[in-house]
């Protein structure tokens, strides 16, 4: 394998394709990335692939001989995006004793060897062959990703709240994600905006159900940075695969699998008490009170005041000190206590779109929602905390 | 105490004084910054003690009641710095119970209640009342601590190391730091610029030699930056203390007991090897082989060919790769080749004052010193490291 390419071009996709390479691999080929060198298309594609997320992109280079290589990431990495912008050559050779391979990449001002290894070795990224596709521009996905992703659970041991579930009826999406004490759900529309989208968006889908890892989902936001947002990507399922085609960048993630919770019936159907506030009032004075609630048990008392039209918000961490912070809002129902998490609040405060908000509840122990006035169509479900006197 | 001041200037000041408040106190008391309320300079001042290094500063409040209180340093920030521009109140009573303070912080949408300890419990700030003080702008010291600051030692094992020795002659300073591997000294001149600073620099200090902790000059380098280059700085030195005023600031530090190393006589008189070169492309060159060199030993080779007019610099990380970068530059003297640690060249080069610089060595045993061309008087020496094969 030898190939001429742009240190810019080289540096993009190595660090695109390495987000997916493991920092400890289960086995030592996986913290290479595959290069194939294409003297036909006189490109070079590079795949990270952890086993359960793979990245492949490519970009154009002068393929002087054709071949595969299989180079460690991050060492690859840490020195081509040191190196000066310009041409860059990479050729590779057996190595005369121990049979690895040998990896030299020169630049105008000097040459790395690196060791890589037998590329034979790379496991084959995953193929969707007879799965069902979807085309559709990268926006139809990138909000409701933007609006959820946070909310996903971290916690490896609840593996199915680890992903994000998406929903198709064949018009709309929905994206659901929750850790057990929030929840957030985004309805976006697949709405085609011209005659031809309109053609490019026929697909062979008609609906599906599936939780995605988020974080393949995070990756995929990566490369949606990378591109336009009317860019088409295509979606393609199987029974355990995801994959998602950009143009010359593809992500292939394999599915969570297990029951993902019904969590539309959590949404309680009608509400006694609703407000509506200012959110970004509600983040600062959160952030004020939560300053005590850190050194506590992170619990805010909500007083609702439906004749003052006041929100009192107030934490009291009894050997250090307490807050009191109060904000103006338009209520209707009766006065209430309730208590939450603040890290809990806090999350989908900052990420709800409007900043005008609603919020929406019944008693001091049932679900709260927050949805944003006007916009695009988003649930955050709060669980409230008992308060201790 | 009571008393009304803006969000802004308390701030400011509580964040200046509470780098002073050690994160795990000897004493609860030092986990508290000392107020001050005074009603006849309408102002309050705030300290900030770890019982080595000590923080002054006030500013202007309307003060209803006189008096101190001691309120803890990382709440009260937490508070203070997350608070709405505008005014507010600080008013302190004693507990009914328990005979603590409690201080409650008013602004215009809350209120805070922090728990606070008796002030009479906070130690004194050492005062050097018999001392010899020296007057100067600010710019006389600035420059050479940014210069020398990087290079102390940070291992609290070698107390004398972690120290910058500040030397003046009466009318010039020297600089010097050094963690036993490099050293960086700094000559820099307190040269009255007009008439009026000369009668304000006269002084009863006719020479001096100090090591001062590099933790608290750190700090002074922080409160510069909150004044102009050109305003006056007072230091008084005592036996054991040393302290600086700029005007309401005043920072106190112990100073450095023991003998600091006699630095001068490692820095050869003379070279039998002279280079010059470009200093950020020998940076950039260095980080490039260091990605190499992090992998083993951090060691790297120059190797210096006085025909070829050119600096190689090269790593070999035997089971990983190597790497080699040349570079021209205008060389006298016999080739040579030689090692250092990469970290070590770094810190020192990537603070040198200038962009042209020289490199002046003996053999690959002997101190080598970087010099800037033009500019500040600076010298960093390192010391080599033997190349094995």
């Amino acid at each position: 394998m030898k190939f001429i390419c742009s240190q810019s071009d080289l540096n993009t996709n190595l660090s695109l394709v390495s987000r997916a390479v493991p920092s400890r691999p289960t086995h030592p080929i996986l913290a290479n990335v595959l290069f194939v060198a294409d003297a036909e298309k006189q490109q070079v594609s590079l795949t990270g692939f952890d086993l359960s997320l793979g990245i492949r992109t490519s970009f154009p280079a002068q393929v002087i001989s054709p071949g595969t290589s299989s180079l460690p990431a991050k060492l690859l990495n840490d020195i081509v995006s040191r190196l000066r912008e310009g041409e860059i050559t990479i050729v590779d050779e057996e190595e005369t004793l121990g049979g690895g391979i040998l990896a030299t990449i020169i630049s105008a001002s000097g040459r790395f060897q690196v060791r890589g290894m037998d590329a034979t070795e790379y496991p084959e990224l995953p193929i969707v062959e007879d799965g069902e596709a979807l085309t559709l521009p990268i926006e139809a996905l990138s909000e409701g990703l933007k609006l959820t992703l946070f909310a996903a659970s971290s916690d490896e041991t609840k593996q199915i709240l680890t992903g994000i579930h998406l929903t198709f009826d064949g018009d709309n999406f929905e994206f659901a994600a929750t850790n057990g004490h929030r929840l957030a759900v985004v309805q976006t529309t697949n709405e085609p905006e011209s005659e031809e989208e309109n053609e490019s968006s026929l697909s062979e889908i008609e609906d599906f159900e599936i939780t995605i890892p988020a974080r393949a989902l995070r990756e995929l936001e990566r490369i949606f940075a990378l591109q336009d947002k009317t860019d088409l990507i295509a979606l393609n399922i199987d029974e355990s695969q995801v994959v998602f085609e950009l143009g010359d960048r593809r992500l292939t993630s394999r599915k969570l699998e297990g029951q993902y919770p019904n969590y539309q019936q959590l949404i309680p159907n009608q509400f006694s008490i609703q407000l509506t506030l200012d959110r970004r009032r509600l983040v600062s004075s959160l952030e004020l009170v939560s300053v005590l609630a850190d050194q506590k048990n992170n619990i805010v008392k909500f007083s609702l005041d439906s004749d003052k039209q006041q929100l009192a918000l107030s934490v009291d961490a009894k050997d250090v000190g307490s807050a009191k912070e109060v904000m103006s809002v338009e209520m209707s129902g009766d006065n209430i206590e309730i208590g939450f998490n603040t890290k809990y609040l806090l999350d989908g405060l900052k990420s709800l779109p409007s900043n005008e908000i609603t919020m929406q509840l019944n008693s001091p122990t049932t679900p709260v929602i927050f949805t944003p006035l006007g916009g695009l169509k988003m649930t955050y479900l709060v669980m409230p905390v008992q308060l201790r006197d």
